[in-house]
């Protein structure tokens, strides 16, 4: 028998999981919940959500043989133990390997990876692709995807059940049910599941059953024998099949227990400082955002506050919830639905403020197209974290830009700074004749001057300050970028560039655009986004038939994965050097 | 009591309706009927879908007080009795009148109809929106979603579901359900609903009690009086209801009875030349695309032909679907879920041809992002009617190329005849590379020359005509409007321009491009859709650094409703006049 800190130490492949007793696997369970305790509190990642699915999947890989049975784990948040147990232990074990493995399943990582995968929803209908081809090869092997009760709201998850339903052959989705999404679950889906593990899977109206699917409920879903039982019992089976685990989100660490929402992902240190005093809330967008709708809410302007199952990321705590009370909602992971309901309450006369991150707004690009825009509704979208980042290849946040600014009607803004920001989103919220999107600065600035401008006006640039030959825009963030390269072109060069905070990203100031022509030779701009599509390449269109020479930087039309943001705009010449460079080249 | 043609002449605003007795309301709604016939078989438009749903308008506009009470239809094709009872009668009775409203609801044209909607199952999302807003306002009055049951498989429409099931207020979901989506519904939610009509509503599980909404079934649903009855029954319920009603599609004709897919929608002409005999049918792309897959199957390739309930627009006529048997898919109203599935076919070594009209591919950005394009899975997409039409502002098909070509790792391919289409289709199918998506012709043109490209080798353009000064790139259908450019710039300006056919949308021909500069001073773009964020803005950026000139054609960032293509290609200035005027303005 191996010893308390002995069992992991045995795992290299995942045959090596199919030998041990049962009393091996709860250590292992045990084993693996250590080590990404002490992992994830170094590296910062998800966490709770990780902790409650340990034994789900050591059960999975016990039972399956992966990677001919195909496991698509949806989000794929939830895979560190699956890592753990198909060769990649070092990355969780090993300090110095902790950064060798992306936080999500990666094809290139692993041939038990399926997908790359990041957003939610998704594992239900990638699944029935993968077991439609498996029949029509004539291939064998189970086909499973493991999905969350927060991820199960998203339309495209029931839109793959819809659709599994009349697979016709193998297809397992076990349902990892931990009563929680990021935050709190809502909805009519989340008041059914919760009556569904309160009289264990018999319920009047069984949701899945109505839609065709065989249903099992299994409530100690961190029990291993049960699982193991449970995915004996339909391994191989000739029709899809649901299974409905009851799972603990956080189990094994008793303050992700508690406080789930807290712990679904932390950042590095959360464990080993848990007990430090909180610091004091500085200023910044979240709270800015937070202070003008309590602020209008108070005055009684039918504010209604949206997001979409991440409330935590625009700091939209649990005071401000309560204290919104009915000006709130949280629409569970349902982008379309949330834009389509604004555009509702737009039309009503209320006062929606949908906030959304820049990564999954484009989740939702017909619902902005068809359902917003096309109608004109005064909605306002605030869209965070837009910009060139190191993220994960699955969150990255370079696309807005193209995907919101090439739809008509829309009107995007990009403030430079918190007197800007305030200043649009007040007007935004008070005027009836546009469908608004403001891109939440990454970056914490303040102007220190009040904005008055009217921004009723429409793209109306604002010249900074005169120069000429050289006419630099930088866009929002990269207003600042801008104003580094000239300072540096005066430095070093001694030119005296003209500077210009478009404010506007989905229109031009054709006045302002054709008054530089007069004396400058080349126009720059500067975006923290996807060049492709983007702002830059309007300007470049614009100048097309004169003789001003237009240079566009921004990021490429590329996936990057954890590539650092220093190194970034290295590689997109984002440095004032790089780009004084290209401009002497060219005057 | 009115005559037979008496009851619709009495009838100019919903009060009139209001007013009359039960034979008078069954004697409108005949002569409603007769009307529809009449009007459609002149105009064209949806038959089948407002045939069914007389009886229903007339009794929600006899129970409830719009636009007090306020109706949404989803998809809103079937608005033709409600535009005639709210004050647009002659829209459908005077042939000089024909054109005077648009086939969808419009907000511009009466207070009666609340959004401009053309896309599918957004009307419960757009619903639970209007009924937040009166809540929060403090207003009164029932809001009314009318959906179809084809639109309920949609993702929106299901996240809308759950959301509703929530509200806690007056909202009635009225399921319009005549058993068809454009063709066949399938899927579980259709077996479903099957099963409720076949036991009248009275099924073991409940999907829609499930979610904890009330639900109501009325088998007769072309019964004015049981309609009525119901509608009172639910008007001013505190909390929101389905009334599930049993209509039958194309009632009335029996034609559209019979064959309710033929007449869901049909061409001007079509009932007064019911018994024409059948014209042979000639080649076009669907012929074509048609005999390539089934000519792969036979071969023994993995092919899947999937759509999304759209099967008409691509030929895929009950003929072929049977010959291709498991190797067709139609997902129904459910983009997302084709193109994961699509992904998830790619990565078994299926092949996977999603077939998707331009207008539609919007639903599904955010999978082609990330469940496709980000995994690179070899997978094609055909995406049908891309370029500018006199389509209604709700089915434009101009934002494609933005939203597909700016996706990192995507191929988007321009063929501009058969030729190219076939070797274009055959390369993508057989590589397993890269996820490629071909916008299919608008035009069926012969190059009379077997295409033998090697599109393996990415982004080449071909240079068809070599000259000098000039150059034009003419992307797909507009390659032959960049050639009539060319003529004409010969015969009036006696200029040898360079004519290029890029072939490739995503990328750029750096080296032909840069072969330019030495004896061209403008290269002018031509795209079959949205300048901002298109092909052109891409050149433009190329040569912002040099001194080259560049003019970009295409269509403008706006929704355009039903405005014909020729004022359109006069507005955008895409005529060989116009553009020759512009390039002699800047050479």
């Amino acid at each position: 028998m191996a010893t308390a800190t002995g069992v992991l130490d045995t795992i290299n492949t995942i045959q090596d999981v199919k030998k041990l007793t049962p009393q091996e696997l709860n250590l292992l369970a045990e084993e693996i919940r250590e080590t990404l305790i002490k992992r994830v509190d170094i590296t910062g990642g998800h966490f709770g959500s990780n902790l409650g699915i340990i034994e789900t999947t050591i059960a999975l890989h016990y039972v399956f043989n992966s990677p001919l049975d195909k496991i698509v784990f949806d989000v794929s948040h939830q895979c560190y133990a699956h890592k753990i147990l198909t060769g990649r232990k070092a990355g969780f074990t090993d300090p110095n390997s902790y950064s060798k493995y992306t936080g999500y399943t990666a094809p290139e990582e692993s041939d038990h990876d399926l997908f790359k995968v990041g957003h939610t929803s998704t594992s239900v209908s990638l699944a029935v692709g993968l077991a439609k081809g498996r029949d029509l090869l004539g291939k064998k092997g189970n086909v499973i995807a493991l999905i969350g009760d927060g991820s199960l709201t998203g339309g495209e998850a029931l839109e793959g059940l819809n659709n599994a339903a009349v697979l016709g052959s193998n297809l397992i989705i076990v349902l990892n049910d931990n009563d929680m999404s990021i935050a709190e679950n809502q909805g009519g889906i989340c008041n059914m599941l919760t009556q569904m593990r309160q009289q264990r899977g018999n319920v009047k109206n069984n949701f899945f059953e109505a839609l065709g699917l065989e249903y099992f409920y299994l409530d100690e879903g961190n029990d291993l024998q049960k699982l193991i039982a449970l995915f004996k019992q339909v391994k191989d089976t000739n029709h899809p099949v649901v299974l409905h685990i009851h799972t603990q989100k956080g189990k094994g660490f008793t303050p992700a227990e508690i406080n789930k929402e807290s712990f679904h992902w932390i950042m590095p240190g959360t464990i080993s400082h848990l007990n430090d005093a909180p610091k004091p809330m500085d200023e910044d967008y979240n709270s800015i955002t937070r202070n003008y709708l309590l602020q209008k809410v108070s005055e009684g302007m039918p504010i209604v506050a949206i997001n979409a199952a991440t409330p935590g990321v625009f700091g939209f705590n649990k005071a401000f919830r309560n204290e919104m009370g009915t000006h709130y909602v949280d629409v569970g992971i349902a982008e379309e639905h949330a834009v389509a309901m604004t555009s509702g309450l737009a039309k009503s006369g209320a006062k929606p403020v949908f906030c959304v991150s820049s990564s999954f707004v484009q989740r939702t690009y017909d619902q902005l197209s068809q359902d917003l825009a096309l109608n004109s509704n005064p909605a306002t979208i605030l869209v965070y974290w837009g910009g060139i980042s190191g993220a994960d290849a699955t969150h990255l946040t370079t696309f807005d830009i193209p995907l919101i600014s090439n739809i008509p009607n829309m009107v995007y803004l990009a403030p430079t700074c918190k007197e800007e920001y305030i200043r649009m989103l007040d007007w935004s919220v008070q005027q009836n004749k546009y469908p608004v999107a403001i891109r939440v600065p990454t970056n914490f600035v303040s102007c220190r001057i009040k904005d008055e401008t009217d921004y009723s006006i429409l793209n109306k640039f604002k010249m900074v300050e005169k120069g000429n030959k050289v006419a630099l825009i930088g866009v929002g963030t990269f207003f600042w970028k801008a104003r580094e390269v000239k300072s540096f072109l005066k430095t070093k060069l001694d030119l005296n560039a003209t500077l210009i905070n478009p404010r506007f990203i989905t229109g031009l100031d054709v006045d302002m655009l054709n008054s530089l022509k007069a004396n400058h030779q080349v126009v720059v701009t500067l975006e923290d986004g996807e060049l492709d599509g983007g702002f830059g390449e309007k300007i470049a269109r614009f100048y097309g038939s004169s003789d001003v020479k237009v240079l566009n930087y921004g990021s490429f039309k590329e996936f990057t994965d954890k590539v650092s943001r220093d190194a970034l705009y290295t590689k997109y010449r984002l440095t004032p050097q790089l780009i004084a460079q290209d401009i002497k080249s060219v005057i």
